[in-house]
């Protein structure tokens, strides 16, 4: 049997490291949504995690294990996203240089919250550069230390976290389902989860038209597609990690896919009946259980990772107009 | 020197009654909310206990006090929303039937919300007719018990658990403040807040338009005034409760006013920068912190009761439209 490349002492030691960095997040429940999925099911809020996303427990993972000299050095990442908030947040508080590497037509609001972190921006055109490229360059010029977004261990076990916090507050859980892009979140907490609750069953969740992780697990490789169209913009990745796709296929029971639509109508309902603000991607594991696409669930204890809430309140307004409350 | 009217003791009692039917709700922390207030704040987030507000628990410490006589007959309340659904929900969980009075002009997901709950509704004009009167009328005709919204022991009691469960997880507060309407909330926070924690300044907030309250402190008597007109359809009384009068004049340090605006700035940085759904009542207490109308907060720790989140998406899209975020 292989070794995989995190386990639970990795998770634990990541949660000590992060620990005066982070929001234990809440965990919420509610009888409607137990009443409408058929399960009794516990929230984990990673909306109210800092950067209003999971990613701040990867980026702290990462960075609390660089050495003084990688400090004074400084950081690179490459994201329009989440991951690029969490790094520059992670930096700031850490006293270490950032450096984020996003496209020139990124929303004028991201680039600011990036900047206003205090990191420094390196705009690319998307259309002709290669961003890891660019990525590349500057860890050779400038001796910075990549941060990857999800391939990498002590990001994994970082997002383990939100797991070993959720299952110490309800430990008597059967399912686990949480959001899946590149498998950060979803590795993390099949590691976490399964070794603290054996026989847990592990789910992820990702959009339809993004369906690489379930068309790899069936496949047993890696499949690469092209960017996904999909309102689920955290979770718009064309690759599994290798890291992470060692651990799915060892301990995750599969990988499901819901609709945009199915996205929109959980965001209404988490926001109306539970009164939480998430992002498409960050509600792919509720879109899920909301549709009925998570097997064998009826009358069962069902954790629900919430991953994220960064969507602006217009953006969010488009998304849910006319649906059902 | 008299005796109020709801003790320490008695909120602890309710506690005890309703702790099998409400939540205990999260405290959320925001270094982003905390760097625009320029004080520690910690936020009580009432928009997650049942029903969408803190009325919950008002309700279930009432019902929880009937006979078994006052049970079969059923209950009776008047209401523009969140009571009516706090003591639906509250009667349907203890098997008493329930009666609602409500405006018709009332918020379409009050209104279904409180149907869905099994409770007979009433519909009255509340530009001409008398709401006490036609609950009166059914108290005299069906022998049924009237549920105040907010003037009656019981339920000041059940509103002041919310601070009890607050000065338990942070019990060094300075400062707390909470939105304000007949002020079942405020005293109830007063009592529990003042005996658990001596020196802590209490304070509510209540719309600009309708400033009875910060009126009837000054000047020594309950002001009525005509219903008002303001976004804040939860904080819409016309008089302050007598019980209540009574509480604050002897424990809260002032009541404070936030336009609509400033209730609209709120509920847009809760939403972008918390990721929470709070209505624009609900947000009163926030807003006047947002506001910077809250006396001597600099670099103190200050509790939030954001007391309810019940307003649906288009409403919420209206309020926050434009506004930055």
């Amino acid at each position: 049997m292989t070794t995989l490349p995190v386990n639970l002492d990795d998770v634990k030691a990541a949660a000590a490291r992060i620990a005066p960095h982070v929001h234990r997040t809440p965990v919420l429940t509610s009888r409607t949504a137990d009443a409408a999925c058929g399960a009794r099911l516990f929230f984990k809020c990673e909306t109210f995690q800092r950067v209003g996303a999971f990613k701040a427990r990867g980026a702290f993972s990462r960075l609390t294990l660089l050495s003084r000299e990688q400090m004074r050095r400084g950081v690179v990442a490459f994201s329009s996203g989440n991951h690029a908030q969490a790094v520059a947040l992670a930096a700031r508080d850490l006293g270490v240089p950032a450096t984020i590497v996003m496209p020139d037509d990124a929303p004028a609001l991201k680039l600011a919250a990036t900047r206003g972190y205090g990191a420094e921006v390196i705009l690319y055109d998307r259309r002709k550069e290669d961003r890891e490229a660019i990525a590349g360059r500057l860890v050779q010029e400038r001796g910075l230390t990549l941060v990857p977004p999800f391939d990498d261990e002590a990001v994994i076990a970082g997002q383990g976290t939100a797991a070993l916090e959720l299952l110490a507050e309800v430990p008597d859980l059967d399912v686990l389902v949480t959001p899946c892009g590149g498998a950060g979140l979803l590795a993390g907490t099949a590691v976490a989860g399964t070794a603290l609750r054996p026989g847990l069953r592990v789910f992820g969740v990702e959009p339809e038209a993004g369906d690489d992780v379930a068309r790899s697990l069936r496949e047993g490789w890696r499949v690469a597609i092209p960017v996904p169209e999909t309102i689920a913009d955290s979770l718009q990745t064309t690759r599994v990690g290798e890291r992470n796709f060692a651990i799915l296929q060892a301990l995750v029971e599969g990988v499901l896919t819901v609709s945009d639509l199915e996205l929109r109508r959980a965001m209404a309902f988490l926001f109306s009946r539970m009164k939480l603000v998430v992002e498409p991607g960050g509600s792919a594991a509720a879109a899920a259980l909301h549709a009925g696409r998570v097997p064998a669930v009826a009358g069962r204890r069902v954790g629900v990772v919430l991953s994220g809430g960064n969507v602006d309140a217009a953006r969010f307004g488009e998304l849910v107009a006319g649906l059902p409350a």
